[in-house]
Formats: C-alpha cells, sequence, structure tokens
C-alpha cells in the first residue's frame, strides 16, 4: 500500500486549476485512502504569479515556462488546464507523453484536434492520457462509456454538451426573453464569454461529441465534415410555438453509427417535453447513451464551473495514483477506424418548420402542396397566428422524411412571393 | 497487448448467468479490444444441465459442484450469480477470495451481509472483488462512486433502487389500480416474484442502499439498524392525494452521513412532480449522488433483466482483464468505520399525513390541535374528501418537524373516536 507519492505539475491555474489545487491539498487524507498513495501538487505554472486565486502555492515550486514541466524529473502527471487546440498545450502533451509523464486535461479542443496522435503517444510510452474533465464537466461519462460499458455496443449518445446554450435557451423559455438579451445576461452571470461564438455557435459542443463518438464506435477522433449549428436563430416565438407542440428547444450533440456510416452532428432540436433530456435546465449537461446490452443510460449533473470540472480533473489523477489505467480512447489508438462520415443530406428525421408568411388566401395551399411535392406529410399544424399588419406565422411538423426532401422543398417555398423570410427549419429528436 | 486469455467460471446461469455468457461469447472481438486480452468461459456450473437458456455450453467444462470452480486452476474469475446470502454464495466467495481468484458477483444480499469480510480477504489475497451489478442493474453506480467521484465527499446518495416497486407505483399511479391489483400484473409480466416480500418490503432496496453507504461514506456495510418500509401500505387514495399536492409517491432507499451520524433508510416518499427522480416511471432505477465538489448527479437506466445486469457483470470481468484493479469499496477495508447509526426517531423532515375520521363538526379542529401541541405546523391542507357513508379523508403536509413529534402526536390522534384507522403518514423527500 505504501507507494511513492505521486507528484503533480499544473500548468494553468485559471477556474479549474486552482480548483484542482485546492482538492488535492484540502482533501489529502481521503484522496490518499481512495489512491493508496499520497498525491501532492509539487510543481504550478501560469501567466500570472501574482494573481489573488484563494490557494497558497507559497510551498510549490513556481514555475515560469509551462513546457519545463514536461522536464521536471521530480513531476509524475503533467495536468494541462491551459485550453486551446495548438500552442503551448499542444507542446505540453507531447512533450509530457514523450517523457513517459502521466498527462491529464480538460482540453476539448486539443483532444478533439489531436486526440489520435496523443493516444499513440501515450500507448507507445506506456503512460496514461486522460481527459474525463474535457467533456461534461463534473459528470463522469468518459469512465462510463470506457469502462462502465464495456461490454455494450454504443448506438447512439446524445447530449446536452454545452452549459452556455442550455442556459440562455431556459432563459428564453421561462423569462420569455429573446437570444440578445438572454445572451447578455449569461455574460453578465459569467455563464458566457464576452465572445461567445464558441459556445453559441455550437463548436464546444462539436468537440466534446467528437470526443464521445470516438470513445463510443471506436473511431479516429473527428470535427471535420461534421454539421454543427448553434443556437442564434433560435427565435423567442420558436420556443413558444414549440411548448404549443409539446416540445422544448435544446442544442444536442449527437453521434450515432451504423455499419456504413458514422453520424456526427450538433444543431438545435425539438424535443418531447415528457423526456428526460427535455427536463435539463440552466447550466446542467446531461447525457443519453443508447448501447445494445443495457440499454438507455441517462447522466445529468454539472458541466462547468470550478469544482464540477476539477472534480473528474482528480478523478483521472486519482485514477493514475491508484495504477487503473486504460487505453485512452478504450481500444488501441491504431485501431481506431475512420468512419464513413454520413452527409446530412442522408439524414432522415421529422422537422418543425416556421413559415413567415404575408396572410393571403391560397398561402396555405401554395405551402402545403409544395410539401406535398417532395412527399412530405404533415404530423401537426398550428392555427396560424396573425399579426395586425398582416403577417402571420404557419408552423407545421413533418412525418419522418429526407433532409434532401426539405431542402428542396425550402427552396421552392423561398421563391414565393408571400413566404416573407427563409423558413426556420428546427429538427425534432427522438 | 497480448496477454494471457483470462478464464471465466461461472457458477449460476439463470437470467443473468446466460446473458453473461451471451456477451462474452457473443462480442468477444469486441471484448478483447477493450480488455487488451481475450475473455473466455471455460467452465460453468448450475443445477440443470439440460434446461434450455438459448446458449451453447457444449464446448465448455460443465462442474456439478460449484464450489469447485473455486478450485479449478484454469479459472482465473469465478463469477457468482447464484444468490443468496448464505451456502453455496458465500462459501464459493470465501473459497474463490482464498485461492487468489478474482470474484465477480451480482448478489447483494452476499454483500450487505458479508462485504467487509470478503473485502478483506480480497486484499489479503490481492485479488479483486467486484459486485457493480449488485445495485442498479446496469447503471454504473458503484464505479461512479468509486472513481468518477473520488475526489468528493459524498453527502448523500438516494434513489429508486427496486424495478418491481417502482413499476407497481407507476401503474397504481397511471392506471388507478390498488396494490393487489397492480403488484399481481407485476408478477404476470415476471416483474415480481411469486412471493413478492423481498422486493415489496423494502428488503432488496435496504441491501442495496447498504452497499451504496459503504462505498460513499467509508463505512462498514451494515444492514441491521436499518430503518426498512416498503409499499404495502400505499393506497390508490395516497397516490391520488400525493398528487393533488404536487408530489409522486416513490420508494426510496437513502443514505446521508455527517460527522454523527450516518443515516440509512428505505421508505415511501412524496417527492416533487418536476424534480427528475419523480419522472423515473416501470422497471427503470435511478440514483442521485450529492458531493461537495461535483454537486448533484442523476443517473437513471435499467435497474434489471437478463442483459443489463449482465453488461455491469462483464464491465467487472473487462476491468479485471485490463488489470483496472481498486479496492471492493474504495478504500482499504480495515479502515472503513462503525458510523452510528442515526435513529429514525431523530429524523427530521416534511410528512405527509392522511387521516380517515368520521366527518362531525370539531374534528378538523381536533387534529390541528393535537398537531399544534406537538408543534407540528402545516403546509397545505386538502379540502376534506367527504364520502356517502358519512366518513372522511382529511389529508395534510407538515413542515419540518422530527419524527418523535409526529410519533406523538399520531399516538394521540389515533386514540380520537373520530379517528377510524390508524393515520397514514408518509415522508416528503426534497
Amino acid at each position: 500500500m505504501q507507494k511513492n507519492t505521486l507528484r503533480i505539475g499544473i500548468a494553468g491555474l485559471g477556474t479549474v486549476g486552482a480548483g484542482v489545487f485546492k482538492i488535492i491539498s484540502g482533501k489529502g487524507k481521503l484522496l490518499s485512502a481512495r489512491a493508496g498513495r499520497k498525491i501532492e501538487v509539487v510543481a504550478v505554472s501560469a501567466r500570472n504569479k501574482g494573481k489573488k486565486r484563494g490557494i497558497n502555492i507559497g510551498k510549490v515550486k513556481w514555475v515560469k515556462d509551462a513546457l519545463s514541466l514536461a522536464d521536471d524529473k521530480n513531476v509524475d502527471v503533467v495536468v494541462e488546464l491551459i485550453g486551446g487546440s495548438e500552442g503551448v498545450a499542444y507542446k505540453l502533451a507531447k512533450k509530457s507523453l514523450s517523457n513517459k509523464k502521466h498527462f491529464v486535461t480538460a482540453n476539448k479542443a486539443l483532444i478533439a484536434a489531436h486526440g489520435v496522435e496523443l493516444a499513440n503517444l501515450a500507448e507507445k510510452n506506456a503512460v496514461s492520457l486522460c481527459f474525463e474533465a474535457s467533456v461534461a464537466g463534473g459528470i463522469p461519462i468518459i469512465a462510463t462509456i470506457k469502462q462502465g460499458l464495456s461490454g455494450n455496443n454504443i448506438n447512439k449518445v446524445a447530449g446536452i454538451l454545452n452549459g452556455t446554450c442550455n442556459y440562455i435557451l431556459t432563459a428564453m423559455e421561462k423569462d420569455k426573453r429573446d437570444f440578445v438579451s438572454a445572451l447578455k445576461e449569461a455574460q453578465e452571470l459569467g455563464y458566457a464569454e464576452a465572445d461567445p461564438t464558441f459556445d453559441v455557435d455550437g463548436l464546444d459542443a462539436a468537440h466534446k461529441i467528437s470526443i464521445l463518438a470516438a470513445l463510443s464506435f471506436g473511431s479516429a477522433v473527428n470535427v471535420r465534415g461534421m454539421h454543427i449549428e448553434g443556437i442564434r436563430n433560435i427565435s423567442l416565438a420558436d420556443i413558444k410555438y414549440a411548448d404549443e407542440l409539446g416540445y422544448k428547444i435544446k442544442l444536442l450533440g449527437i453521434a450515432a453509427a451504423n455499419k456504413s456510416y458514422i453520424e456526427q452532428r450538433v444543431h438545435p432540436c425539438l424535443v418531447a417535453k415528457e423526456s428526460p433530456i427535455a427536463q435539463v435546465d440552466g447550466v446542467i449537461n446531461a447525457i443519453m447513451i443508447d448501447s445494445d446490452s443495457l440499454g438507455p443510460l441517462f447522466l445529468e449533473g454539472a458541466g462547468a464551473g470550478e469544482q464540477p470540472t476539477a472534480s473528474s480533473v482528480v478523478a483521472d489523477i486519482v485514477d493514475v495514483a491508484a495504477g487503473r489505467t486504460s487505453l485512452p480512447f478504450g481500444i488501441p489508438a491504431k485501431d481506431l477506424c475512420e468512419y464513413k462520415i454520413k452527409p446530412m443530406t442522408n439524414h432522415k428525421g421529422e422537422y418543425y418548420i416556421r413559415f413567415a408568411v404575408r396572410d393571403k388566401s391560397g398561402v396555405l395551399a401554395a405551402l402545403t402542396s409544395a410539401l406535398s411535392k417532395e412527399d412530405i406529410g404533415i404530423e401537426q399544424l398550428l392555427q396560424p397566428h396573425t399579426r395586425r399588419d398582416g403577417t402571420a406565422d404557419i408552423v407545421v411538423t413533418t412525418h419522418k422524411v429526407s433532409e434532401k426532401a426539405i431542402k428542396q422543398a425550402m427552396s421552392s417555398i423561398g421563391r414565393m412571393d408571400t413566404v416573407l423570410e427563409t423558413p426556420c427549419v428546427i429538427r425534432i429528436e427522438n
């Protein structure tokens, strides 16, 4: 039981880095009981040494150049909490693994971009590459897929992976705010960055779902070719109409596989109000995994924040300390296959469509005839909401059809005189 | 990577045993990619060799006496799926571990009764003792607590741990059936045993929550002294009144700890309709864990059945194959502490109470005065439902009070002439 202390070097002392430092220094007894050995932070590196972080780094070696942690003989595990897919984070990962140091990170961009290369490097050097905190913060989703479901073929994994977007959509729904106002509030509360692009345009969720897809299907991580749509175009009206139809609107990351295709997509979805995923409000994350033996498994918890994200980083560190190794992607990196990406035009599903029209007689007939020409059956049609200015919203949901048919119908409908703007199309996800 | 094949001996070929056999024989390639070595069933033992199970055991050694698996030089892991806390299962566990064989089981009764002794034996012999399938079937709850939350102090764990009871309560609620009729249906569908005692009286959930408590709080598994109430006394009327008050009724296993006490209890609870746990219907299981760094984590999935339970057994086997060892209860068994059990009379909470009374003037005043005498404040009072025969139900919910006060008030109220039966008291769980 009495093994050597596991010595940690932390690169990056932002929110998560400080959180990791706090847990390791504050819960020493608990962690060593669980890990079978002592865990200690021996070196830290950050941009600004003097910044107030609520932690005492006085007794710990301060390293100016994060990269030198990878050369430090006293460091067993490098914990990278700098972020970004390139630059220091990437260099530090390669150097640490090459120098046979375990590498723990919360960096989804890094894993999404270079996961396979780094996994190969980790395996070659017989060290761990762990990234539990990179997806869904504190939810142990990666361990669940790699270990809890190891006897299963996974069919589909889908979830609310971006707390910022879910906060905004929840605020729009509950407080009847529009996107701009809800985003502003999220920024004031620290849930959204000053430049919110990465979150609200779906890129963050895309990185995360690409990692879950690789773990679930044994495919090489790949963001390229992924269909990514954010939530900027979701209007308050759509949320209201969705509600009338029995749905909520959520931004989901979705990955599914069959023998010919791997499907990876991020876009807003209508989800049935009574589904577990629809109940998930605010900054919370949630993931549904469907696998052949277990069936549906649903996990919900904090997807971001200092302590929840640090909780996952520490879980990885304890696994390293206890000698519980696993391959970074669950199977040897060289065996990860290139799945054939399913083009979005091949997608089949139900759709929600809102048409903004001039409320003239014959409009509805023209729309339904254009839909019917592409064999698009209507499932539900909301009573047209006519406004004083003579415009109206016509909202329909469709039967299961191909995205190609929807695109063709929208193209012909978009050219009609009576149709005032590009129809708003949102996929329904069951 | 090319290690020896991990050789499995299965004791018990009931539903779960056959399921494990199917997964190991049908997913060989997948499992060996994930485990880094081949996994093979080399021996099986069951009561009846000829029974139809949908598996081909022709090529596998048939063992008449399950105990001899523990002596078999060709067996690395003994998988016990016989059940029962004593007898063959217990003997097999001790013998297997003593003979340095890994031991994987789905047997909650065994772990609840002898978990600490067996964990000590496993640690002494440096082999694994795994029981992921013993709680909540396919949900990887044990790995989540032991590994996913290793950086956390857990405050509370609570859940729907018995699918039979949840099926019955859901059927009562949705189909307006009474307990007896819902139980009969559950028996016809195979969700309840011919003798349903173990499930409907809460014993099964008690075993499970005692295991989760030990893992969560580092306490020695202990069912003794636990407050256990089943669902036999839940009437259709209570489900209806709970609904009017904004609640559903669920049988929960609950464990919580602070510095002085450990609380372990199983009983029906009123849970707010909008809470995630209230959404869990039918035979599904769900668990909420509250811990200091992560906050609330919610897991939901199949809690029983051939394939889901086998999924967890196989996950344990793959962990053994991959050399991912962990201490049975997360910390050394010798360090598991005896917590002081919190007596139920010290419980503080809100309560639902239904009084069946003779509908005379002054009844309500007498009841409320008796409650007020014990400082029990009323939160909600339902309009009395008077029946043609002159009897009525008076239903109240209380503010937070001690169970002792409730007991005293019920004792004095029970003696009133106008009160027709023992009041029905159900705890509200937030």
